[in-house]
C-alpha cells in the first residue's frame, strides 16, 4: 500500500477500508509512516469526514493498537466522559455517588491542557494521592471501592495518544470522526460496558451549537453500539464555569462540601442528571425515580462521602482532607475581584477565565508546566445574577500578589452585563440515547 | 506567531497575511516549523485555496527564500514552461528557433519523475553535455548563444524545492495556488521577463478540463503581472504523446530532424505557436505574421540548427550529433509493437505509455533511478489514424529483449479504437493573456 494514494483517496472524499486504516495507523505507530503524512491524512479527514462504518473501524484500529482491560459482564461497569469545561469537577463527586448506589466505575482520565483543568490534576492536589496505578490494582480498587480514577498507561490505546498529540499541533482537533474515535477507543479499552457522555454546548465549549452536538452524539452512540457498549449523551450548558470554585485543590474542597450537603445548584443538577443516566444504563436502577431516590440517599446519609474517603485511601491519599479541607494546599494571598459594571450578567467568558488562571499556574501552558495546586478563584456569580459596579464578585487565590491582581482584573472583564433583567439558563439541554427520538 | 493558529486560520478559509506567510515558510526552511505542520497547512490550502493577493505573496516569499538571477531590461528575456506531457521535447527545438529570431531565453529546467520525461535528461543524452552550470556561465551563454538550459541550483527558490518535495509525498500536488507559486517563483527568479506557458489539457495531463485550465491561467497571468513579468498561456491538447519518439536520446534525434526540416505536424504546430507567442511577448516580432515568417526562415535556412549546435558546444556537448544522429546512445534491440485491434484510434493512454517505458529505464521510478538514454519507443500513430490487427504500429528500443517485449505489449494495449471514423484533434485549444478576451 502507498500512503500518498491513501491520503489522496481520503482527500477526494472516498472511504478507507479496514485494511487501509490498519496499514496507515499501525505503520504510523511503528514509525514507518512519517508524521507529515499522518498530518495530511488527518487534515483530509477533517475536511472530508468519515462514514459511520469508517469511524467504527478507526475506533477498532485504535483499540487494537494496545491492550484492553476487561471486567466481568456482571459488573455492568459504567463510566462518564465530559467533552471538557472550565471548573468541571463533576467526575469527582459523580463517581463516589454512583459507586455508593452500587455502580462499578473504571475511570481513566486526563490531565489539563489549555483553558480546562484535568481531573487527575485536581485529585493529585490531595496529599499523597496517586493516579499512576497499574491495571491489576485498578481492577482491585474498582472491585473493592466501586470506582477508581487513574491516568492512561502507555499500553492503553497508544495510537490515540500519538495521534491526539499530533492533532493538537496541526489544527485537526475539531473533527467529529476523530473526536469520536478518540473518546470511544479509550472508553471501550478501559472496560466500561456503559458510558454517559456529558456533551458541553456553548461559547466556552468545543461544540458551539446543539446541531453539531447532535451529530457527534449520533456518532458516539452508534460507535458504542458496534462494540456492545451502551451510550447515553447528556447535552449540558457550558456558558459559565461550573460551581463556585476553579483551581485544583479548590475544586477538591468544593467536591467535599457538595458531598457534605452544600447547595450548589448547577453542580447539583448536572451531577444528578449524569448519575441517573449512569444508574439506568448499568441497570443499577430501573426507573428515573428510583435512581434519583438512590442518589439523594447516597448524599444525605454521607455514604457517597464515605466512598470518596475509601477511594482516596485506596489510591494512597490522605482521607483526612474530607474532615478538614484546610489540609489541602492553601494559597498565600486572597485578592478580591471587583466588578467593573452594574447590571444583570448576560455572558461569562469561561475560556478567558481559564486562560487567565493559567498565569498563576492553576492550569498548564505546555505539557511540562508545573502546577500550583492552591491557585484558583472563587466565582459565585452566574448568568442572570445582578452585580453592581465596585462590588466584590469573587476572589483570586495565589502566591504572587501582583500576578493575582492582574488575574483578578482580567477575570472581572470576563463578565458582561445587560441593563435589563437576564433569564437564568437551563443546565441540561437534552438527553439522547438509542432509545430517544 | 503560533503555527497552529495559522493552520487553523487557513483551514477555516481565512487569508494569510504577508507576515504570516513569511513567518511560516521561512521558519519551515530554517527547520523551526516541523514538516507535519507544513503538511497540515498545505492540505488546508488545497481545500480552502488562496486569494490572488495571497498567491502573489506566497510567490514573493518563495522567490525571496533564495537568490535571483537578473538580465538587463533590454534583453527582454523570454522563457517557456510546460505543465508536462509524454514526449514533450518542445523546449529543445523551441529555444534555438526563438534565439535564432533574436530572443534571449534563460531556461532553468527539471528532470523527469513519474510518467513524464525531463528536458535535462534528454539533453544529457548528448555525449559530454552539462546542465550543472553556474549563474555566471549561464548568463554568458544566454548572452553569446541566445539561450541556455540548465538545472536549478541549490540557491534558487529553496522554499519551492523543499515544499515541492513535501507536496509530492502528502497528496497536495493538485492545488492551483501551490502550482502557481511553484511555477512562477522559479520563472521569475531565473530572470525571465516574459513567459509563455504551455498548459496541457487532457486525459494524460495534470489539468483534465479547460475550465480548471482557465482558472490556473488566470492565476499565472495575474501573478506574473505583479512581478512585472508578461505571461501568455497556450492551452494545448495532451491526449496523445507529442511527436513520434519517446525516450531521451530518441527525442534529441527527433529534435535534430525537426530542425533539419522533417515534417512532424503536431510538434510543428505547437512549436510554432509557442515560438510566435514568445516573439510577440518579448517584442522581437510585432505581429503574428512577422513572427511566423521569422520562425519559418530560422528553420528553413538552418539558422535554428546552427544555434542548437552552438548551444551544445557552449554546454560541453558534442555538436557532431547534429550531423550524425547515430553518435547518440543506441539501443541493442528493436521490438515491434503489434496492434491488437482494427479500427480508428480514438484514445491513446499517454500516461500508461510513460509508465510502461519506465520499465526499460527511459524514465525514473525514484529520484535516484539511473536512466538508459537509448531506451524508448517510436509511436507514429495518432488519434484518428486507422490501424489493423497484427499491423506494426510502432517500435520499442531497449537493451533487454524480454522486458522490451513486455513493454511493447503494454503499449499496444494503450491504443483504443472505434469502428467508426474518428475526428483528428486540434493541437491548440486556446491562447490566453492579459490582452485576450
Amino acid at each position: 500500500m502507498n500512503p500518498v494514494e491513501l491520503i489522496i483517496k481520503k482527500k477526494t472524499g472516498k472511504e478507507l477500508t479496514q485494511n487501509e486504516l490498519e496499514y496507515f495507523i499501525n505503520s504510523y505507530i511503528n514509525n514507518e509512516i512519517p508524521e507529515y503524512q499522518m498530518s495530511a491524512l488527518l487534515m483530509s479527514i477533517y475536511f472530508k469526514s468519515m462514514k459511520i462504518e469508517e469511524i467504527q473501524t478507526l475506533t477498532k484500529v485504535y483499540i487494537e493498537s494496545g491492550k484492553q482491560i476487561t471486567f466481568p459482564k456482571s459488573y455492568k461497569t459504567v463510566d462518564k466522559h465530559s467533552t471538557g469545561g472550565v471548573g468541571d469537577k463533576i467526575s469527582i463527586m459523580l463517581a463516589p455517588i454512583v459507586a455508593a448506589c452500587g455502580g462499578k466505575i473504571p475511570m481513566i482520565s486526563g490531565r489539563g491542557l489549555g483553558h480546562t483543568g484535568g481531573t487527575l490534576d485536581k485529585l493529585e492536589s490531595i496529599p499523597g494521592f496517586r493516579t499512576d496505578i497499574n491495571d491489576k490494582e485498578f481492577k482491585e480498587i474498582v472491585e473493592k471501592v466501586g470506582f477508581s480514577i487513574i491516568s492512561q498507561s502507555e499500553e492503553l490505546v497508544p495510537a490515540d495518544r500519538r495521534i491526539y498529540a499530533l492533532r493538537d499541533v496541526t489544527g485537526t482537533v475539531e473533527s467529529l470522526p476523530l473526536i469520536t474515535a478518540s473518546i470511544m477507543s479509550k472508553k471501550i479499552a478501559e472496560g466500561a460496558q456503559n458510558l454517559v457522555i456529558d456533551l458541553k454546548i456553548g461559547s466556552g465549549a468545543f461544540i458551539k451549537d446543539i446541531k453539531t452536538g447532535k451529530k457527534l452524539a449520533d456518532l458516539l452512540i452508534k460507535t458504542g453500539e458496534k462494540f456492545g457498549q451502551k451510550v447515553s449523551v447528556v447535552f449540558s450548558n457550558m456558558n459559565s464555569p461550573l460551581g463556585e470554585y476553579i483551581g485544583n485543590a479548590l475544586e477538591i474542597k468544593e467536591t467535599i462540601e457538595y458531598l457534605q450537603g452544600k447547595e450548589l445548584p448547577d453542580i447539583d443538577i448536572l451531577t444528578k442528571t449524569l448519575a441517573t443516566e449512569m444508574l439506568l444504563l448499568s441497570e443499577t436502577a430501573s426507573t428515573k425515580l428510583e435512581a434519583m431516590e438512590m442518589i439523594e440517599d447516597a448524599i444525605e446519609t454521607g455514604k457517597a462521602l464515605k466512598y470518596f474517603k475509601d477511594f482516596i485511601t485506596a489510591q494512597g491519599g490522605s482521607e483526612k482532607v474530607c474532615d478538614d479541607v484546610s489540609l489541602l494546599p492553601q494559597a498565600r494571598y486572597t485578592i478580591p475581584i471587583i466588578s467593573q459594571r452594574s447590571g444583570w450578567i448576560n455572558s461569562i467568558d469561561s475560556q478567558q477565565i481559564g486562560y487567565a488562571l493559567i498565569e498563576i499556574d492553576a492550569g498548564r501552558k505546555t505539557l511540562d508546566s508545573k502546577l500550583n495546586y492552591a491557585s484558583g478563584a472563587f466565582l459565585p456569580k452566574k448568568i442572570g445574577d445582578k452585580i453592581t459596579i465596585n462590588e466584590e464578585i469573587g476572589k483570586v487565590f495565589c502566591d504572587d500578589k501582583n500576578l493575582g491582581k492582574m488575574v483578578a482584573d482580567k477575570i472581572a472583564n470576563c463578565y458582561l452585563v445587560s441593563n435589563k433583567k437576564v433569564q437564568k439558563q437551563n443546565m441540561i439541554l437534552k438527553i439522547l440515547n438509542k432509545f430517544s427520538d
